[in-house]
């Protein structure tokens, strides 16, 4: 178990060996210290040796000079200047919340960023100034639309974050897709086949095959089949794909450039970059703060005493686990997979950093 | 078959002997029309019934003064006064895109206001405004969170429509769980079951009786288990009922008052009437509306043109199955379900309205 003050200054310092200033650096090691806590490994040191090798390539710019292009009292486009993810989006957020303040609500489109973590980041950066806060991101091409053979959008994941009075916020963070690539890899590491409803193979049949992915296969929509409801799973990753790149000129759909150093960009790419889209409505601009926020501990509680189904011991409200595991975490300390652990010590050794730091 | 304009024309008559203004009545028509027309009759004529015998029985206000309560350069909440649902809604979405003309974005959150109809009606009215328009609602709790046996939230739809350019608009709505009510009442007419992953009993076991709502059970949310994914469902349906309903003062959750007329009003609401939100993103707030709709084109075309899964014929756009629809039933007219024609009949008769008109 690492103390996550640690992990933070050793991302930190890896960060500025490929010349990410310091304020980024440490912005970028918040991000992904915050998905370790709230038990999203996926989206926390796991990705840090490709966003080492993105930058020592120069495939992220460490750099970047973040430009808004357009805007009106509400609304920015915003060219992240193919910087990291984080960097890009905390100042997107923030900018989205500067606009809420003035005119109610505001509304960023983020063009040529890249991978940016986990989205209930951004969306909880609102709740302290009394805001709904929402992010989405279109992501990698793995998930086949309804009735379809080909891979054309990503998890396309969705945040909203809702401040409440003396209940924890309500904090949804959710990808759009049945399933996320991460725990299929874990399935097939494990040698285990997975039921029906959550991929299929490359002509578009059911599947029960976790590593059907490297095979021309796809994830299914939320819903998994069209009889039960694909088409909603399909929706709205296509709402978060046209938002986030379509509306800020970043590549759509098929066409996102990879999160992973190991795969090549592609050629002729239609946009810039990977595209997000944030968005932050200042409560008091609907009704008093104090009013709603009472109303929201309200419905809070209203969800978490409801009558559990039999079996289950409690009905959650959305944030309810990652806060947990957050309180835990935090004083247990973060545990890495020995996979990430190895890859750490290695990058250290390589670049004369002790591990852990 | 009936032509379109005479339905349209019948409903106004009928509204108008209930005291609602004629402007009034003609808006509501042509929204359970345009239900008719995209072949989504669960919200077209088939309601009109219940909102007859609650105007007869002032339980919808025939004549609401329709109010601005508090308002900034993007966003309102507004007051329906308990108004007709389609009356209110449309004000509401012109406000939304008079704020979007003027400050980029606009959002109005609606309280004290009825059943509406299909969302993608108002999402789609910012279409020609070359703005995405989007809309949602709460709606009548049938709906269990993840892990609970009580019916906390409605099928509460998302509608969002995006225009294009040469192609036609991509237009998503649909409800945020697993299955419609109305699917399970034809089911269970036909005395067929529902394959799992659709319905709840009471104590919250799986269960294939379509006719299981009528003893306490409930529809599951889209996702269908939890395991495959439902908490993502509930966390979205979570987000329409909170953005409908606490931020504008209606009744959230299990305490949405009935949309039909044979259930009584609960005594002691928390809020007022039923909820909704309205959004208006203008296109040149972000960037040139030609850039965008021409890069719509090629969203559009890049999906139309996926390969077909094994089986399937073709690769659906949201919006298509209904617009194709419209422009078939346009042409060879509406067909009534036998129930909903005799209940019309015998309305005309009590009227002295000669039906079909």
């Amino acid at each position: 178990m690492y103390p996550p003050e640690r992990l933070t200054h050793l991302i930190e310092e890896l960060l500025k060996k490929q010349q990410v200033p310091g304020p980024e650096a440490r912005t970028t090691a918040k991000v992904l210290i915050a998905a370790e806590l709230r038990d999203i490994p996926s989206h926390g040191l796991l990705r840090l040796p490709d966003y080492l090798r993105m930058l020592k390539d120069r495939r992220i710019n460490p750099k970047p000079r973040i430009r808004v292009l357009h805007q009106t009292p509400s609304t920015a486009l915003v060219d992240g200047d193919n910087g990291l993810g984080m960097v890009v989006s905390v100042k997107a957020m923030e900018l989205a919340m500067e606009k809420a303040a003035k005119a109610g609500s505001g509304w960023v489109a983020v063009q040529n960023s890249n991978h940016f973590g986990i989205a209930g980041y951004y969306a909880m950066m609102a709740l302290k100034k009394d805001m709904v806060g929402i992010c989405m991101t279109n992501a990698n091409p793995l998930v086949a639309p309804t009735f379809s053979s080909d891979r054309l959008l990503g998890t396309n994941p969705l945040a909203v974050a809702v401040p409440a009075d003396k209940e924890p916020p309500m904090v949804a963070d959710f990808a759009t897709s049945s399933i996320a690539r991460g725990k299929l890899d874990v399935l097939h590491k494990k040698g285990l086949t997975i039921k029906e409803g959550f991929v299929q193979d490359q002509e578009g049949n059911p599947c029960t095959d976790p590593s059907i992915l490297t095979r021309g296969g796809a994830i299914l929509p939320l819903g998994s089949s069209r009889e039960h409801g694909s088409h909603k799973g399909y929706c709205m990753a296509s709402v978060v794909d046209i938002l986030s790149a379509v509306l800020s000129g970043a590549n759509f759909g098929p066409f996102v450039p990879p999160s992973v150093a190991y795969l090549p960009l592609k050629p002729n790419l239609p946009g810039k970059g990977t595209g997000h889209f944030f968005g932050a409505l200042r409560i008091d601009a609907f009704q008093p703060s104090t009013r709603f926020k009472t109303d929201m501990d309200h419905w809070i509680q209203t969800f978490r005493q409801a009558k559990p189904a039999k079996g289950q011991p409690a009905v959650l409200v959305p944030g309810d686990p990652e806060r947990k595991a957050e309180e835990r975490n935090k004083i247990s300390g973060i545990s890495l997979l020995d996979k990430v652990k190895n890859q750490l010590e290695e990058i250290c050794r390589e670049e004369n950093i002790p591990f852990p730091l």
